[in-house]
């Protein structure tokens, strides 16, 4: 038995989300289906990253048990003959049978994209988030510096998420604005549920004059998913990739 | 009477091309249906670029003659109401009757977007040409500037073409890259059928070094279709825009 770790990247426009789900097709489920394809085996594979319905992957990280005589390496390219081709793996390599993608210490990077001009622009309709409304940068970076560090995030956590503590910290945001595309680089040790489309909609309040940059110190104090912008659209979030420690 | 402009981006992975034909929605057909609709004119477009099956666009340009009492630059945003999100009319205005899209001398910018890694990208595959070949950009550059200029482009030019010279100048040539984003940008006052494809087809032969830089010389004189590269995939084709003189 060894335990197989995959990169996986996808184009999460037609999947109802990673997880599988009794309705909808699923990235996990397609992996399931394709590695037990493969491999002769009943493979249930375990996600770093459980993406909602519409959210993209270049990195997203899935491990597998598994007594296939394929070699780990090898397992990516025959993986994805059997793959649609949304979803290509992008590598695979065996490791420790103790490594788990959510509970090992890792750092996660997600980009949220804007795409911020008069019309929408029909080939970066699938992973961009499309508005006309100016975007002040500026603004936007400094409201950002507020929520960089360990930070109880509760308020940008939706009021459906099942967990223990809403303490996380963010290591770093970088915000860049090439032409009209605005993108938001949001790197921590692990987010909240929906905690990364929360911070883009407040962020784009913020871009927008609708809030002020330290009014993030007052959001992150209210521990209140009310105090905090709306979640921004699925689609123009992109989880970019894990690294391990 | 008034002549009206549009300038138009569209995806067109799910098109027959652009120009109206028995089988098959195309771009043209579509832009036909919704200024119909919205002038209850019978309104037929003269285009500029009749980009291919899978060809996308940033700023193609359209022209149709009116009636209507819809201000000409209002008529982008009431038609963008109709069009579905994969066309995306950019602007629209006034134009002098005898304007004609093809006719007028203009300045014509199409990339061609290569994306070069081990693995296709999910998010990447409609507009852009996936392969892992390893491609030597310089060289490539090198090749490029052969056919800046006037040149008889015949051998860059699909055999199934019906025109009377194949004489075209090409201003310019840039090639990026940029992480695993190849582009190439060609500007030039026409283009032949296939141009850009087949010039492309044929920089990727000198990127993977199945022609020499040198060669791109006796492929001109040539002025045979069968001494040029193959064809590239029209999915990586992009017309950027149209500047009239």
């Amino acid at each position: 038995m060894k335990r197989v770790k995959l990169i996986v990247a996808y184009d999460g426009t037609n999947y109802h989300g990673w997880q599988v789900q009794p309705n909808g097709v699923t990235i996990e489920g397609m992996l399931n289906h394709s590695l037990t394809e493969l491999t002769g085996e009943s493979v249930v594979v375990t996600g770093a990253s459980r993406t909602d319905a519409g959210v993209h992957s270049l990195g997203n990280v899935a491990v597998f048990d598994t007594n296939t005589k394929i070699p780990a390496e090898k397992i990516s390219f025959a993986l994805n003959q059997r793959l649609p081709e949304d979803i290509v793996v992008q590598g695979s390599c065996e490791v420790p049978i103790d490594f788990h993608p959510r509970r090992c210490a890792s750092r996660k990077t997600y980009v949220y994209k804007i795409l911020n001009r008069t019309f929408p622009m029909p080939i970066y309709r699938h992973d961009t988030y499309f508005t006309y409304r100016k975007m002040d940068i500026e603004n936007m970076q400094k409201a950002a510096q507020y929520v960089v560090g360990e930070h109880d995030f509760k308020s940008f956590c939706s009021v459906h998420a099942q967990v223990d503590s809403t303490v996380r910290t963010i290591e770093n945001i970088t915000i860049t604005k090439e032409q009209d595309l605005i993108q938001i680089y949001v790197t921590g040790n692990g987010f909240l549920y929906h905690m990364v489309r929360i911070l883009a909609g407040t962020l784009m309040q913020v871009g927008m004059g609708e809030k002020q940059p330290k009014d993030m110190r007052k959001i992150l104090a209210a521990c209140d998913r009310t105090a905090a912008g709306p979640t921004a659209p699925a689609h123009g979030l992109t989880m970019v990739g894990i690294s391990y420690f």
